[in-house]
């Protein structure tokens, strides 16, 4: 489809769910999930087997192309260095390390909340986006999705589908894409699901040894048109091991993230994003199971635009 | 029991699980979790229920009581007023907000990592303790247990068992009072359990609206003699809704967190503090049912002595 | 004089220098400052004794009464104690320690910048609020006053004058009181002086051993009056070893901080808070001499709204 | 000279200054600065001309080689985007902006304290390195010097005297050099001068736009004879437009940065990097006039082992 402003708008009023769940509600398309699909996913918990989809945290994708992000920034406050110099017997009487992080909450695995984007003056379910100040998201704030990030996860491995390691660079993934891959995999996408989408990008990015612009450059991603098939499957969330989910360069230079423009502000969909998926992908290939059960809680911060978080698909 | 030094080198004789799984486990009793008990775990998944464990970021429960910890500092990097000001329409030509946190590993609902408590030189399996200097933990690293922390988990909420709304200040709950608890509570502890004890101190705090010194000072807490519990029932993992699991005042005066010198440098257990318990415990207390399934994933953090975490309890 | 909204903006149009230094100028009343000034002020250092007017940043002041801001934050990226454990020896080859500071740049003795404070939508010289947004001061920023924080300074010691250890909360010292004690000290305020005024109220609080609401409570502090004095004189600059220059609670009701809002965006006037005084105050009832080379360079942060100082006082 | 291990503690027998200011002496060479020489340096005020010698904050020049430092992160905690949006009118009834920074204490233009460098196990003066823990350093700290960072300021602009924009990385400065440079500009180093010498090199990476490796790689700088010249005229303080001062590679392999081995720790000098010098030394070149009143006030961090600082040079 042609991607260009006209679209985006038209998408926007496609697809909107604003007040489809009540005029307060602040969670979007996480209301798919109903408690049976929670029941029902515990059946898929087969093997015992526990996949950390969280990227770990020392990794220094943030080049600073975006927004002024950066890698995430662990200091000791107690060490064992400390310790055995005595240095705490007198003081602490408890030998002990400490520490703590300061990062950026989209600066590496993340869940973006819907008070993260914008469409014009409004986010997600029609809230003006003044309400997100300095203070933080006074509504659509991640805190409201803190015990909702539990169901049924599908992994679409659309890079192994394709017979590649990595998709290339500007290959914007189709619906036509996604639904070959499911059937191919033997997976179905039901509504209330979280879907993964790998695409290989953040593989070769550690194979390399080198991030490049991994966070802002060009990647393959989610066409805009995908915009559509997330409506019409009725997903809960939708995740990719790319730094933004969506296709760049974007389909389009009237806008940048054209799709961001529509899922979140007018979707209400909560988007995972640098999802690591090397592990479960292999095993997923290996026994040809794609569904698994996922819990993949935020951090508890009231009026956070995002989250930092390590994602578990259980099989 | 009589606590002292020489009580506390007793136990450390005693519990010692060093060399129990390997030279180079980095672990501990999370290696008690068998697949199996996960699969049997997802069985108690009844209802499909979520309950969030993980305190609010934005709770100020540190008091610099210890170690210079501080509470969560949540700034933001864009915001709805920029967007609706027109600041992003020219440079980064997406309207949205995004924000950081800055805060030590502990300061709110944590996981302690196995590097965090030294005895003497050493900290779990003999490992010295310089391996964590300033640059973090080269062992026992909370990015070990990326994908450990699923299994059935348990409540004991000995407040409830006690007929009050917190246990007082200074007191130590026994192993005779877990085990009574467990009884009256009709659930039995298992291998591989992650074991949750509540004492109402931090709702008492909440409700309250003072956390006054909730954050280093006095508080109901599991004995000292608890540690021989915990050894002996194979617990996987203990987490209570205190700030430090242990009485204090402590039993002694001749260390400070005497419990801790022994549970995670020689049992090497993982232990979970701060634990936000009131709707969990409600429910069950509503339904009898105790027992869930439990997914509390760390943020990958190599090198982490601890992690923030907002712990899932799934029924 | 009566202080409401009319008495603000009766004041705000009487006092404005907007376009008095031009269009684009960014530095208010440091343009007071001319260079034979700085000559003549030179000629104050007759001793050689330095005073060093910061704070030590180890001081908790910052109670949380106000926007967020937090005490100083320092931590090691490296010490001697990971040193003399060798940990440095194989790496770095080369023993040494590290550290790094985060603080809000008012938390402690400090510049506000012109870009600090807002006047409905507009800024000091006319410029739009909205020139300041998540990525900084696009203009009246800190980095402006760079190399222009230097001339002639001088001490106007009111509590000393009074006869007091430090003026009481509420305390509004007016216009007479400024002139009375710099008559009393035989002192003569000049076009382009830096001018500290001394309540005692900081040497107060150290004394206690307590900060209480030392920032944002009550507090003894200028009249909102003295913004025609400070008009009239040409000063520089303006400081006090109070939080916020101000008397609190404020002569208003109608408006927080009524005469911020017209110093900073109407005058144009950079303003010093939380001076450390006590020394240089002592050396000055010591020897009568209330006037010295003044040097409280900010640090060079572009686009920053205030800035960390430890000014020199040098007689 | 031939520089290796055995050069390294033949110096530091040589030069060292420990006692020589008494057993409890934390300031080391700035005893060399007398009241009189400030009296004095008052006098080389003659244009009222000041240069601000602190690089831009903005300035991305950590490219992460050393010590996991990292470039400063500036964060604003109020806007006048959130002003214009009316959200503060409500709650704190004052339109501002406000802002915070997070920078390692050496990550720009800095003084190093005392407490930055270690000879074996030992700091300035023969305090134990392991006073230098996690909490910062109990001896040599950056606080010491909060006022006495004022006296007679030298520029030695080797490169201008060599004829070259940027003398070349590995370029090492000989004693004979700074002799030389200092006799072609007219000018006397004198006990107590705080001596700046210029490279050229950090104006080359900005005209470039491109830091590449200068902070940690390669560059021009201090021969480590320069370690006799600075004892011998008993400077104050050393610095230069460099990240670490000395040459690099360094003239052995046998350590790293062997010259700091032993002015830190065993001269006692305080030492300044990454000064900005490209104005000042242009002003010099035109007026042939090379010294200067010098004033840089560090920020008062108790237990710091550096400080951000704005050094001013006033002609």
């Amino acid at each position: 489809m042609k991607v260009n402003k006209a679209a985006i708008y038209e998408a926007a009023d496609a697809l909107s769910n604003w007040g489809r769940w009540g005029a307060e509600d602040q969670i979007g398309t996480l209301n798919h999930v109903a408690a049976e699909d929670i029941v029902a996913a515990a059946g898929l918990i087969r093997k015992g087997k526990v996949f950390a989809l969280g990227l770990p945290l020392d990794q220094k994708l943030q080049s600073g192309l975006f927004g002024g992000r950066w890698n995430p920034i662990h200091t000791m406050l107690a060490t064992g260095t400390d310790a055995v110099a005595g240095t705490q017997d007198e003081t602490v009487r408890l030998r002990y390390a400490d520490d703590a992080i300061n990062l950026p909450l989209q600066c590496s695995t993340q869940w973006d909340a819907l008070a993260h984007i914008f469409l014009d003056d409004k986010m997600y379910n029609g809230f003006d986006a003044t309400l997100v100040d300095s203070n933080g998201a006074k509504k659509n704030g991640i805190e409201h999705t803190r015990n909702k990030m539990v169901g049924r996860g599908v992994l679409l491995d659309v890079a192994r589908f394709k017979g590649q390691d990595a998709l290339p660079d500007g290959y914007a993934i189709t619906n036509a894409d996604l639904d070959a891959t499911a059937a191919a995999q033997g997976v179905e996408i039901r509504k209330g699901d979280f879907v993964i989408v790998r695409t290989g990008q953040q593989e070769a990015c550690i194979k390399a040894g080198d991030w490049g612009t991994y966070a802002g450059g060009d990647a393959p991603g989610l066409a805009f048109e995908t915009a559509y098939w997330i409506h019409q499957h009725d997903l809960a969330a939708i995740c990719t091991d790319t730094w933004g989910c969506e296709v760049r360069p974007n389909e389009t230079t009237e806008a940048n993230q054209p799709w961001h423009w529509v899922v979140i502000p007018k979707i209400g969909i909560t988007m995972g994003e640098i999802f690591f998926l090397k592990e479960l992908a292999e095993d997923c290939a290996a026994d040809k199971v794609y569904e698994f059960f996922f819990c993949a809680p935020p951090m508890h911060i009231p009026g956070g635009c995002g989250s930092p978080i390590n994602p578990q698909a259980i099989k």
